[in-house]
This record gives structure tokens, sequence and C-alpha cells, in this order.
């Protein structure tokens, strides 16, 4: 695996020196991680111009890690024993000929920034951007691998739950016998807060979970996800509670249904990002629901469970093989309730199959 | 409530004022919250020149805050439909007669600080730094009142599993646990991760829970605490397991105990940081510990779990009453294990009978 690591870091390398930058610090947790393989909290991964080296802050509980090369890693790990590790890095810069510097200016606050440039003065401080973030989009198979066992983690302990009574228990409580499951079968923990949502709450994703109980006749729209190795997954599903949905609610969930399809269909490589929004929001705009809708209806996941790419109307670009996205359309009618269905899914040439899904949970509308 | 926070407010106004600035905009989410009384995520706060504006953002999901004045919270809230809350709020001041606008540069990233800058050329941006942290260090009898519940949650969620069976059961279950029980009990969520250690493990603040299974004989060490409407405690404490604690236990638990009783009793009024920290520390450093202890004995909580004043050799500063803070010194021997006991407590005069304990689960040795 540092084989892995150590190319993600020269094909970062080869794309400072191109932009005209010999070294490069890299702050933002999730790309430390991308690029170093694991990161204590706060660690800060300096590039170039000569060793990679990986700067560990002293943790407030006295825990130290000592400086030493990893040769798992194939890099220099390098304690700092007190303040910031950004600044620390610079100091190291300020004492090698590099003239300048690149950063993630969207991640380094103001003050860290003007740390920096006072503990290496001589440095031209330039902005890395969103080159780490760019390079995460598509995934190598080891990473798919990973997002793989996280989906099968959600997909087991959403099985589980439905297989339990549930009429008469609490949004909370399902939420955390949920992020019990994952933890059961083997997920680092939640990808993010479980969302439960019953009656009128269902069908707005991101509910956070309250103390209403399940009642005969909902709708319970869940969202949850599991993190393994640091790769996060995310599955949606609405069902029915009792044994006959109301014709407004057959009706809502074909057409969710219908929309999260079209827009499943549309992930192929080089389909434009708004090109797959568009076919999962049409369906749903011609039925009137355009009003109320999401600002998008999917995103990547990767080690963060929302990256790049976003699936929105205004969104440029176009999809990769092997970049794995959510597509969750959704439709929550105020005082009613609602329907959504999430899927997490990687796109493939269709000569390989087309898009591989990941979230195999039904979805058949069930009435539990 | 609208009164505590339109004061808080003024009290933040008066001092931009002072330091020249006719504005300020407040970034950082615990403060947002602290002058606002609540607000979604990624929300703003612009203070003066004209009314108070708290500008929301459009989430993804679609949900929006309407554009009114709230009298509840005796602000205008405006949401923003598109892009940054903050540059929203630049763009809004460059249309008045500021000219100078206070930002959190500990919290802003650069990339988000030079868009402000952009939308308001002319507006010359000056750095808040750490004013709201500050202005929160002293919290008044509301907040000390949802920091008691939240140590009363803690303490029932723990002695709870107290009376369960141990062995056999996994870190990572107990942890688990916990948090369903401190949701039981009322809590919004966790403070913060619940961390339980045995064996080796013990005796580590912030140890990530894992699969070892508790065994006769073991140290098992809990560090928990509650969110309560937003107020964040700590309590933490060691066991032995099985009915006859060796020696060497005993011992190392009499020593952190009186070591934390004497940081609780330094805990008056004008009492600098630093000699809370000395106070705490002394007793492990002169039985030999010195060389592995964290690099600090306790540090304060409110709407976060680690917030100022830290308690620490290096701190400047003095206590005053009304000042919640955690003191849990702890010793952890490499490859046996270890003890910490972490209690919260508001500091008061001692006319008022000194400092007030909010986690009140016995610090007897507990063999269970």
């Amino acid at each position: 695996m540092s084989d892995v690591y150590a190319a993600r870091r020269a094909r970062l390398r080869d794309r400072c020196s191109a932009a005209g930058n010999a070294a490069a610090l890299v702050s933002r947790p999730a790309n430390v991680r991308y690029l170093a393989g694991g990161a204590p909290p706060g660690a800060v991964l300096l590039l170039g111009p000569g060793e990679d080296m990986l700067l560990c802050p002293r943790t407030p509980t006295g825990d130290s890690v000592d400086g030493h090369l990893d040769e798992q890693l194939r890099l220099t790990v390098l304690p700092t024993p007190s303040g910031d590790p950004a600044v620390a890095a610079a100091g190291i810069l300020a004492a090698s000929p590099a003239e300048s510097l690149a950063v993630e200016e969207h991640h380094l606050t103001v003050a860290r920034h003007r740390a920096i440039g006072s503990v290496a003065p001589r440095l031209r401080l330039a902005d890395l951007g969103g080159a780490v973030e760019q390079q995460r989009i598509v995934k190598d198979e080891e990473e798919i691998a990973c997002l793989r066992i996280a989906a099968e983690i959600a997909d087991q302990a959403l099985g589980e739950l439905l297989e339990s009574i549930l009429v008469g228990r609490t949004e909370r409580h399902l939420a955390l016998e949920l992020e019990r499951r994952l933890v059961d079968h083997g997920a680092d923990g939640p990808a993010f807060p479980t969302s439960v949502a019953t009656g009128a709450n269902s069908g707005r994703c991101g509910h956070h979970p309250s103390d209403r109980r399940v009642e005969e006749g909902d709708f319970l729209s869940v969202c949850l996800g599991a993190e393994y190795r640091g790769y996060r997954c995310l599955i949606g599903r609405t069902f029915v509670i009792g044994t006959s949905p109301a014709a407004w609610q057959i009706e809502l969930y074909e057409l969710v249904f219908a929309a999260q399809r079209a827009g499943r269909q549309g992930l192929v490589p080089s389909a434009g990002y708004r090109d797959v929004d568009r076919a999962a929001r049409q369906p749903l705009e011609a039925a009137g629901y355009g009003e109320g809708l999401p600002s998008r209806t999917g995103h990547g996941v990767g080690l963060e469970i929302d990256e790049d790419p976003q699936l929105a109307p205004a969104a440029m670009g176009k999809l990769d093989a092997c970049v794995p996205v959510t597509v969750g359309p959704g439709v929550h009618l105020p005082g009613r309730g609602g329907v959504r269905i999430d899927d997490t899914l990687v796109v493939r040439p269709e000569a390989d199959g087309g898009p591989e899904l990941l979230t195999i949970t039904t979805k058949e509308l069930l009435a539990l």
C-alpha cells in the first residue's frame, strides 16, 4: 500500500512543479490521509523539495509520535512538540532553498497563513487550491473495495432494523440502534449522523432524529452510512408503516423511484454532472414538485461523505469511470411527509456492465 | 432569553467600537450560537452598524430559512440563496457607510477572507481575534444550569453502566451503550466521542475504543459527557474489575485521586490557571511520573467541550467565579494501564461554598 501513497504524492508534486511551486503544504485532514495513508488529528504533510514529511502535533493528552522514517508510509514522521505543525513546516522550508510554497487557502485560516508567512518571510505563498480534492475524485480499486464493504455494512444494519418492531419507537432510538448495528458489523463508525424521519418529517434528508414515535400509516425515511477504513458510503430508503399504503403514498413513491432510476441510468462515463441531475430532477418537476426540490440530487463520496463532484443544475464537468457518487432525489410535502431514495454507485463503462450499485437493499415499497 | 443574546451582542459591539470597528462578522459556529441563541449550520452573524443580522445558507437539501425579523432572537434572519453567507454579509456592508469590519481570522479561511475583500474592496478588514471566546469564559446562571443537567445525565448513564455485567464486553460496545444511555436520559447527544479503555489502554484520555474485552483484574477508564441545549460536560472515572485490586493499582489510584483533589481545591476565584495545573501536577511529578504527563490537567467547557481557560504550566490568566472547568489528571503506564479521574466543576467564591462539583459519581475506587 505504501506505493499507492507515494505515487499519489508524486502526482501532486508534479502538478505543483508545473505550477512553479517547489513545495506544497497539505493541511486539510482528508487530503493528508489520502496522501499519507493515515495521520493523527492535526497532522500536516510537507511535500518536497527534499523528503516528504508528516508533521504531527503533540496531543493535549501528552501522546506524541516519534520522529522517524516510517518505512510503511515512506515518509519522515516528525513530532512538533509545541505549536502549529504547519508553522513548523514553514520553519523547515525557510532553511531550505525553496522559494515558494503552495498552501490550501480553502482550509488554512487567515491566522495560520499569517503565522506561516512570519516564520518564512522570504517564501512566496501560493494557493494549492483544490488540487488534492480533484485528484481524489477518481478512485482506485482498493478505495472502491473499501466503499463496497462500507455499503455492505450499511445494507446489513438496515436489513436487521426492518426485521424488528418499529411502531411506537422514536426516531432517535431507531437512529441509535442503526449506528450500533453499523459498528457491530465492522464499521469504524457511522459515516455521518444517521437520519430517521417519520410521518410529516419523512422525506427530509438530513432530518435530525426527534422524539416522535413511529405510527401506523407513516412514511419512514432512513438515511445512514458506514465508515470503513476511512471510506464513507450512504444509503437512503423510505418505507411505509402498516399493511395498506394510501394512494398518495404509492403515487409519490413511484414518482421518486422513477426519478432516482433515471438519475442512476444517467451515470455513464463522460455524462455531464448537470445532465445526471437533470435526469433525476425532470420527472419531479414535471409532476409539479419543482419548487421545493433540493439544490442537488447527488454528490461524490470517499474519504468524506460529501465530495466532488456535485450533481446539480449549474455543476460544470463530466463523470469519469471509477467515480463513486450518490443518487438520491426526494420530495417532501410540508405537513404530510415524503420520500427519499438514495444509493451509492460507482460509474463504470457500459462495456463493464454500467454503473455498479453498492447499496443493494431493495427499492420496492416495503410495507412494514 | 432573547434579552440575554441581545445583551451579549451589545457587549461585543461596544468592544468593537472601542477598537474602531463599526461592524463585526462572527463565523465560528459556537460563537454564532452564543450570540444569536441558535443558528443553522454555516450561518454567520453580522453585528452593526445597523440591525444585527443572521445570514443563513440555503442548505444542500433545499431547506431554506425565511427572511424575517425574528422577534424571539431580536435578529433579522436573512437567507442567502447561493454562495457564502460571509460574502453576502460583506456585500451588505459594502453598500453601507461602514469603513471597517472585524472578522474572526482564527476561523475564516484565506479563501473566504479574500472573497470578502473582493466584494467589499473599500472595507478595511480587521481581526476580531478571540473576543467572543473570551466573552464566553464566564458563564451566566442559565448556562451553568444547562451544564448541571448535562452532568446529571452523564452521572446517570455512568451509574447504570456500573450496575451491568462488564467482563467480556468490548470497549466499543460499552462506549456505544453509554452513548445510548446519554440520549435515553435526555441528552442532545454525547458531548464528544465516549472513551472506554481497559487493561493496558486504561488511563489514556482520548483512547479510541477498540475490540478489546474487559478482563478480570483490569483497570477500566471511562470518559464521557452529555450535550444538553448545546452545553457540554465531561466526567472521567477509573474502576477496577474483580474483587481484589492489586497493590500497584490501589497505590496508583490513591496517587491520582490525591492529585485530582489538589487540583479541585485550587479552584478559587483569582487563582492562576497555571497554579491549578501545578497543584494537580506536582503530586504526580513527586511520585516520579513527570515524564509522560499530559500537557494540561484541565480546561474550560461550555458550548464546546474544549474551551478557554487551559489549565497548563504556561497558561496566563486567572480564574473568575462562574467559570466551569474540568480537572482531570491521569497517569498511564505503558503496557500496564493507568488511572484518570475527571470532574466538571464551576469556580465559586469560598463564601458561596467553594467550587461546585457538577459530576457527582463517587471517586472511591470501585471494584466491579
